[in-house]
């Protein structure tokens, strides 16, 4: 008979090899009460903001984790007996009834990171002593349910209980930062950020595209039909992001493709795109334009540019159609960071002002062209293991094949890349614990000295990602801000 | 002195640190009499109709063994001195002298699964005790060439002795299936299956192809030069296959492209591909029209789809003009499923009813493709490691690069996917042993608790396979057949 | 407080396992004082030729090594302040003040290979017994540069002291080799040969192509304006080198590709590219072509083929404007040897007497290409994991993916491929150290006999190397040369 009381291996991820698990232990024990730095990520700043209570299991942990919701479709489950609701309609699954197919269904996440995940947020967020299966669903459910309407889970509570020093959201150019605005008004400022994802003005395929960049004329007082108003209104926005504590920009584009033409020709492009006559090939080629644009941008204020490229998303058009994007049907694609890259880096690449974090889901670029990149240019850095690849094996993958190349500082520390807050404490402690698992295996094979891991643990915990997204360099956004 | 008492190593391939080894040998205890299920292979049936013994050890573990041929012939040893005759010829080699050259260059094989295989084979199946080399050579042979002889080396003995519970072969669409009548008729038809591989009239490129499609009208009474009548021959011998056991077709084509023509294109394109007018380009846009037919085509009959795409088969011209296929010289090419897959998935992803297995020499697909893929789309279900992968290392990067996105429940258990009957108990010892090796390292790192370890390594050793493969629907199909 | 004390850890890069680990440092034991073998580098002539002491500890260590300055560069760190001379131009820089930068920021290479080197070439080479870092910069250049002025610090001192028994370097097909004759003058000549890199008289690309195949026309008296005579030149220049103790050639092609054009194609296609009007597809092809004629020559006179292919040399244009090539702009591409070796394979990979080494930087092709292409083609063999990937994970990363397919027989031992002279004893024990991890694992996983790892390792330390390179056929080329 299967057991049912549970509890977190307190070695979980460390080496196999006694020696090598007590040094890791080691180095863990002088990171783990570190603060957690969250450079990236996908939360509502709406919870922050308002701060409400949050609903009840299902709505804050199923339906909006489409890593869970992918694996439960993948063996015939519906999306609607899951609780999420057809694009424009509610809902009209129990949401309990939800939650017990998912715990009926738990067992497909043996050995994802969503089980460690989930698992973390059952035990150290909840306090949960029992693993989620069809016996402890209801129990869970209601466990889980009656603790979000105490003080102690609400967004904010949950922020200072987890130490959570720094959190950056991400907000189209579009956004008006109403929430933002409060969080400063609150004093929240210097702890919860925006950051300036412009894809939905830059992004010419879009069908709201030129509604978009009429919008981003109104709001900017630029005259977006020319090409020099737009990139003034680029500008403008950028400001205003970093009023609002934006020490960076995100930009998630098709391919890494960049391209550096002239004026005219960007003009005439821009112009082409406004029409809608554009074909795919200019939408790519404008968008590759952009990313050049930005740069220059970046180079000018200062925000760190992110680069999230290589994603087919919604590869299932029935799927997306009905329920709308991120669920789970975004797939990667290969990439060519070689090539695609070069106008960019020929403008801007030996600039060591210029900071631009590379991300990828193709692992096949880290030892070929990630590392040598990163080991070269002067403003290129390496983001984490991104999406598919946050997990034990997937940071493994990424130290081994990077670091003898790129070496650990140009690397920038770990994102936790989430919507979903509760596991924020857990991304960041799976993080810690397998570089920590990574330099004990050097260690023990005896290509690094102990003193030198225990710097490192601390400069892959907090230093390299502080430097990287320039967290020393904010000016605090308002009187209230400094604490 | 090197030794010559050989002997297999119990603890073979478990891991290394003591305590993880010692979970590995546990659950593997509870697994390794297991019978053996082979969903997809290549033995002959003649063998199980017939039940006639082998020949000698040449003519059994080595003329018919790719993988051997094609490492002797690598190191400038020739065909022809092995024994494999020219196409339309006999060998004339001496099998004796031909097993001679074979011993003296076993050491080739140090370090790949061959030699595990066979040396498994020599001591499990033969009860041999030294190692093969130049000294043993003869020895062997004659122990071999006399067991063979004897009635509890005959195939279907074989089969008994093994605990080879199912094990499904693979016929071209117009094979009669008589050694599958007379396995039926013998009461073997619930153990030796079919399974329908309709490359041969699917493949425009062939030289053959119109006269097959030719024959396919004439076994169906079908117009096979009109695309009606040829997918209502398809139909009907796929409705033959499944009468004689079948529960799944197999596809070997070049790429996993896919595509979605409307009626009349897809009709003019066959009448194209019948004229042998069609380009290369039409060749593959039409094999890619037949997958998404025969993925229509197993939603109605329920038949399970495998994919085996990407090989560059018979990569040497000269060496298959002269020896023919399957001679060690097909080379794995580049894959790309996120593209190719698209027409078929967006017409039938979303069918749970439907299983498409997808197979991959190309690893960096793992990560990047398939387990992303595999894990959103409700019909799609990886097959484990193929061919060259079909080895320690190569099991061990696809968990390590599949688990953590598409979860266990995404993948089928093992395939042996051989020619070489007495290597099959080898293979899936192989197989079952790298299981528990990576189970008992997940336990290890805490990252799977013990029992579900133990509910895992049965659910992968024989409960997925035979799910994926729908064995528990196949009804009896003779009456012979019911034990 | 950091530790200073710095001693090599005697059991660096051995198995974790105790005793693994044991069985390892064994290994080592058998094989740590053979001779090195170093049949590829790019170490300069002149330096066994004139036998002058070296300068500095930054001109011998810090100017020439691209890996240092790339990573130094890619944190910010400009050409010019490390020593390194704009072309045309000498370096201004101070010595002294560039190995204080280099110290300082020499923890940017922990868990690099660049750091395993040089730990080893301080402490093992000059006897250094403190860490580089900024408070022993001072130290370890006053010691390194005085010691460089004793005998035991010339160029041929150091070959002795380090038991080289032979080293090849590479020259261009127009180099004179006299630096080699005065080699073989002074009996060095069966100790040092060169090896014949004619990519400047083939890449019709190079703006000097022209004037380079004029050179050759006149050293060689053939008329290299016509394809006969190029023919013809080549093999003369091949015959001089051969003269000088190659044993082989080596090609730095951008890909993989090959061709085999009919004579008069060739002829047009020579005759265009020398005019300058060869578009880039046509350069290519040229390229192509001239892989094929090499292998033809090749079966003719004996040499050995080495193949390194796949880079976007100089990727950084204005980089290399200032500073020339070589200083770590190089960046890999994904390569395709499956289509791109096919005509060269057709016509010639059948031919066991023909040797071609493969080498790639683009580690995807390892278990998909690489390794199914080497364990068919009799004339194929793969070189060791190169330049990025000549690292202790790069190392093992080739051995798990290639092993199982290719067997060790169809590897070449290792190649330190260095222009740094001091580093080629770290680099062959960083080689024969992974050799020995990656048999001791194979016998603690069961995978091997231990007798058989005593065997191997030996193999894949002398044996391979010297068969794979015909080092034993060599003639004595002149009698002072023999010993």
């Amino acid at each position: 008979m299967n057991k049912t009381h549970f509890k977190l291996n307190p070695d979980r991820l460390f080496p196999v090899d006694p020696k090598a698990r007590a040094f890791a232990r080691e180095l863990y024990t002088t990171v783990k009460d570190l603060p957690i730095i969250s450079p990236h990520g996908h939360t509502d700043p709406a919870w922050f903001a308002e701060n409400t209570p949050f609903g009840n299991a299902t709505e804050l942990l199923l339906v909006p984790d489409h890593y869970v919701l992918r694996m439960l479709y993948s063996q015939g489950i519906a999306m609607e007996d899951l609780g999420v609701a057809p694009v424009g309609e509610r809902s009209d699954a129990d949401p309990r009834k939800a939650w017990r197919l998912f715990a009926q269904n738990y067992f497909l996440f043996k050995g994802t990171p969503s089980q460690m995940w989930l698992d973390h947020v059952f035990t150290e967020v909840f306090g949960l002593t029992e693993r989620l299966d069809a016996r402890t669903a209801d129990a869970h459910y209601d466990h889980i349910t009656a603790a979000l309407q105490t003080p102690e889970f609400r967004p904010r509570a949950i922020l200072e209980r987890f130490n959570v020093g720094f959190l950056a959201t991400t907000e189209g150019a579009l956004d008006p930062l109403h929430h933002h605005d409060k969080i400063m008004a609150d004093g929240w400022g210097d702890r919860v950020v925006t950051t300036f994802r412009p894809d939905d003005v830059l992004d010419a395929s879009r069908p709201d595209f030129k509604s978009n960049v009429e919008k981003l004329g109104s709001i900017t007082n630029e005259d977006t039909t020319r090409w020099d108003g737009y990139l003034n209104a680029l500008r403008n926005r950028r400001a205003f992001f970093k009023a609002h504590g934006a020490t960076a920009t995100d930009h998630g584009h098709p391919t890494a493709n960049t391209a550096d033409l002239d004026k005219s020709a960007a003009a005439s492009l821009f112009e082409k795109c406004l029409t809608r006559a554009a074909s795919a090939d200019e939408h790519e080629l404008f968008r590759a334009q952009m990313l050049t644009e930005m740069a220059g941008m970046s180079l000018d204020d200062g925000l760190v540019m992110q680069l999230h490229p290589g994603v087919s998303r919604s590869h299932n058009p029935k799927l997306h159609e009905r329920f709308g994007p991120d669920k789970g049907a975004d797939i990667p694609v290969a990439a060519n960071f070689v090539d695609g890259l070069k106008p960019l880096l020929n403008k801007y690449g030996n600039a060591a002002e210029l900071t631009l974090i590379l991300f990828t889901l193709d692992e096949t670029t880290y030892s070929r062209e990630l590392a040598p990149l990163a080991g070269h240019y002067p403003c290129l850095r390496l983001g984490p293991p991104w999406w598919f690849n946050d997990s034990p094996e997937g940071m493994m993958r990424f130290r081994r094949q990077v670091t003898e190349t790129a070496g650990f500082y140009n690397t920038v520390g770990f994102n936790d890349d989430t919507r979903a807050l509760l596991s924020i404490p857990a991304r960041h402690d799976v993080a810690r614990r397998m570089d920590c698992r990574f330099l004990a295996e050097l260690v023990a094979e005896g290509r690094l000295e102990d003193d030198e891991a225990f710097d490192l643990i601390v400069d892959l915990t907090t230093t390299l990602v502080t430097n990287a997204y320039r967290l020393n360099d904010r000016q605090p956004v308002s009187s209230q801000a400094a604490e």
